[in-house]
């Protein structure tokens, strides 16, 4: 049986086998610059034979031993898969080529400098100019260094597409041969999406670091003129040390609160404007929608700030200023010679406010933990949703409350007011109150139901609208 | 050759290869709810053509545009796969259209509201109404929202089981279209865990976290008797303070250490089963495999226990409660006017403690790392099981003996058994230490020596046995 | 159609639609011990039928229910695949074999017990003695409960290997069917890798491990005498309990600072060794390829150090000997009767201080975080190189930065030179800020450039070199 297998497989040209002959397979390069040779030594090291192909083979510099230079044309016909390791603006060399290149695999690994530089894909414009070939966009996201040597941490995945199915399941083989895993990102048109992955940095995070930031510094700048320049105008006393550790600790949970309501408040007007119109159907406007596509990143920087928060507030009673005042008023109470009444309430208080605040982070490092691509995956959705919904909430509730708690009567004395002020931990407070009530509005069961049953497909008919529309049929 | 080449894949009917083909492919999808509107929107998009198939072609609402709706039987004919979106109740309705759907892929996406709701799968249950059709289960453990909106954070995996394997490919080939990592569950007998995927909520950690409740919650009674109550009845004082943070902080490190221990009673008390039955062929109870199967689940909530422990016993030192008793004791110390001398035995004993306790959260935290899907995947499991029994045993010492060290002489001390009752560090301690010693026993060169033999595959043959054996035969 | 259809799948083999085919297929396993045992009951529970080949099948022992036994040759002509599962040793059966065994898959499952053990692979060598059959190495990897009970954490993927690319599909979707991931790893020639696979605990982590061993007992030791010894020399003080949490806090830092550099000192050298060459082509020296290659591991320990570091200083205020510190010179300024003067300086000083230390930790956690698997695969290798290179050189700025802080002006304070020693931690800053120096010098803009260019492929000809050249050809 074994003859009949591969007379088979050789009718229908299967691509996968190639690996059983014993010579091993020929690829061809278009290019012999930086990348091409790169290429071509791991090719060799993968157990393939690589030939190039140049304008000049004479005179094209030092190449990988054990590979064979020829012109474009020769070099096409000897092979049937073609890497194409020239720049885009060289590409109408290969027109010329188009009748060599006839139902050949080229893949193309080519990537540009800058964003939206040509109206359209590298790998488009070379399948424009050789329709007879089968392109595949591929490699174009690893670095140099793991073309060169294989992968490693950021470069074990080699996305690909193309049109034509057999050309992609080629060049999979070969990724996986190289040592890479191949995925598959469906046809030539992604190729767009392929070629502008390699120039993003963090994109999705942007907006939610930019806003971070702001946050951050408008706070800092606020609490600095609260706390020291006041503390200099009025009491004539430096307290500029302050700077480096009890102003950020003001800035840091109060950012972080925000962000972390910031992650909730679209959830929650995307639901009052379904029970508004009425219908699922109509879309979010738009920056309700990118708001809502970040609402992850907003969350992982509000528990790094949080986590700031934890590792501020756990040294103080280190802190040389701290010690010096405690030191202090003890003597000074020792000195008075009277003793001090214990009070239970502001024990009581004081260990909530921890409580509270130690609960809350440690639910929020599980929402943390839960948001790893590889945790988030291995559950199903009616789990993340529980985590991410339930478990938010509260969060959210014990960070809040662990702020009230931190304010207690505060806002009764009129000093915290400086300058007519408001501390910062009340203005962190406005937001999340604000979200919970309106959480607590939709929770009721007249508002609850009708929004599930708008979001399990059921519309509102305006009594009036109908009866325009049976006018007009 | 590329003539050749096409024509094979036309007579092999390979539906890899339509993607190649100019005109979009056309995919069918009956029922035009809302969750057929959501497929049909996202395919749109995605680059096919969408025929609908309705019982009433016009009058079934607003459809995406671009699409066309036809009746059954009509829509089916048009093409080769066919989406499910009705529910189980009308499947009837298919077992007509059965002609018409014969060699057709239809791919059952549905899913029930309760687990058990009836005898068969969904789709098992399609296929005998249709059983000349290729029936795969597929989609169905994903979101309203992923389908509508494509992929996202526990949305990225589209599990899929049938019984033709081409049919499977086909339907694979759209997932991956859709944005989606098709996984391969196996024939279609599994479709009814797939059913149940997206119904269940943590199922494997429902057992460990109904034991912590339990355990957290007897031993906090238990302690607010012993210390609130029992400071209120003896003393007269009102210490309901603590009830905040020192208790919590007492019943935290026991509930943990206590399920630390249960990670590895149940292998301890396995290895000692094989011994005494002489064979490692019989299998375990069923509690006893169950247990088991819930080792990594209890470990990771011990970890989290131990992780509020280590939080609220870092914030002891800003406690207002504790901030007085010291600044109280300094005051009369100094009035007494008589030095306190240096115990360099308390010194010692309290460093260790503190030592221990560190150095055991940080192997615990090891564990849990290593416990995460991507990083025990990529483990071999040599290095798997090293970690987890070796230095799971490292953890359980440390933590053991930092309770040792804490509770040093305590237990000569007859103040600390309040009401006759024992501390909890006692109670925590009682399990750890059998394990520990039961474990030591383990390691004996003999009894090692048996129990390896056995789980490389030998057996005690009972001599009596044997000659019954042979009586009979 | 779908008579056709099933017609060219007969006429090409395909080995994907047996699950279509009502009958469940037979598989055969060569070897009646233990593994084949386990293997054997596996397939069974996943539906297969299992035929066992034995070279005396009528005193094989027990064998799971629902299997038969035959003589090798005759299960071998039943099935068109088989699992072996007996020793390396015994291969030499199956040379008398090679008629019945042509044209099959042969899956080797056999591992050894040492690395290096024969001069040639099993799998390998088992195709050498059957040269018709189509042999695949796999299932190896799995510890033997997963291959008995299905797959667990560290036991999820299968990798595999052979020449025969359909061969290795037939056994990928045994894999799948079985529950597990299948890894094409390439041909045959990988399998030794895989046969080592098992045997390895660690292999890239014993370097950085050793030496992180090494330091830490060095510093250690180095800490006890200056500290401990000296003072027990010189002041005639018991001060041997530092030796639990004083003395470790100063070695943590120690070496986790070393550690941290050390992941960026072999960059720096490579840059210096480009420049100094003119090129990027020739090869590093090996010892220098070796350390790049474990800086992952380096810096993953480094951040282990670190963490400890952070625990033992939070615990400092909580520990008696502090505490007694403290008390006793609150006492003795109450006698004295005066008031200290409070120290601007020194509260800058150590809360910037502070400040830096957890600046540097976070920004270092965030890099441990991103070289988790699941995070650094989904990152773009732009976004990799970011966080690794320029958030890596901000923590190691923010960390030699604290410690600079910690010493300010010790190093004029003769008494902290006991002996004539240094303190740790200026032995600590050496290397880090030879390092920052060396970095900057490679940010000078003529270098810059110069090291740019050539990372580009640009190569610096000797003219010298060239003139040479010319005179040979």
């Amino acid at each position: 049986t074994s003859k009949t297998y591969s007379l088979t497989l050789i009718v229908s040209l299967c691509p996968l086998d190639t690996a059983a002959a014993p010579v091993p397979e020929l690829l061809c390069i278009f290019g012999t610059g930086d990348l091409g040779r790169s290429l071509g030594q791991r090719l060799l090291q993968s157990g393939y034979r690589v030939v190039y192909g140049s304008r000049r083979p004479h005179s094209c510099g030092p190449l990988p031993q054990g590979t064979q230079v020829m012109s474009h044309a020769a070099a096409a016909q000897s092979a049937s898969l073609v890497f194409i390791c020239i720049h885009r603006e060289h590409y109408d060399v290969l027109e010329t080529l188009a009748p060599e290149l006839k139902g050949k695999v080229l893949v193309d690994v080519s990537n540009n400098l800058k964003k939206n530089l040509y109206p359209e894909a590298n790998a488009e414009y070379l399948q424009r100019l050789v329709p007879g070939a089968h392109v595949v966009k591929a490699f174009n996201t690893l670095s140099a260094w793991a073309l060169q040597n294989g992968p490693s941490d950021a470069n074990r995945q080699v996305y690909l597409c193309g049109n034509s199915a057999d050309a992609k399941q080629t060049v999979t083989e070969i990724a996986t041969k190289l040592g890479f895993t191949a995925l598959d990102r469906g046809s030539l048109s992604a190729a767009r999406e392929l070629e502008d992955f390699p120039l993003q940095l963090f994109p999705e995070w942007r907006l939610p670091l930019r806003l971070a930031l702001g946050l951050t510094i408008t706070f800092y700048v606020y609490e600095v003129v609260r706390d020291v320049v006041y503390g200099y105008v009025h009491q004539g006393k430096d307290i500029s040390f302050r700077m480096m550790v009890s102003l950020p600790n003001k800035v840091f949970p109060t950012v972080s609160l925000i962000m972390l309501t910031l992650c909730y408040l679209p959830g929650v007007i995307a639901a009052f404007l379904q029970l508004y119109r009425g219908t699922k159907y109509k879309r979010f406007p738009d920056w309700l929608d990118r708001w809502m596509l970040c609402r992850k990143q907003l969350g992982l920087l509000a528990l790094g700030f949080a986590s700031l928060h934890v590792l501020y507030t756990l040294i103080i009673p280190i802190r040389y200023y701290v010690k010096f005042r405690i030191a202090d008023s003890t003597v000074s109470q020792g000195k008075l010679n009277k003793t001090l009444e214990f009070d239970t309430t502001m024990a009581w208080r004081t260990d909530s406010y921890y409580a509270m605040g130690i609960l809350g982070y440690a639910v929020y490092l599980l929402l943390g933990i839960t948001s790893l691509p590889s945790v988030s995956n291995a559950l199903s959705w009616r789990e993340f949703s529980f985590i991410q919904s339930k478990l938010g909430y509260l969060t959210l509730f014990l960070c809040t409350f662990h702020t009230y708690l931190y304010g207690w009567n505060k806002f009764l004395i009129p000093y915290y007011y400086k300058w007519y002020t408001l501390p910062t931990y009340m203005l962190s407070l406005v937001l999340p109150s604000v979200v919970m009530v309106l959480r607590l509005l939709l929770l009721l069961p007249c508002v609850d139901r009708t929004l599930t049953r708008i979001r399990q497909g059921w519309e509102r008919t305006d009594p009036e609208d109908d009866s325009k529309k049976s006018l007009l049929t």
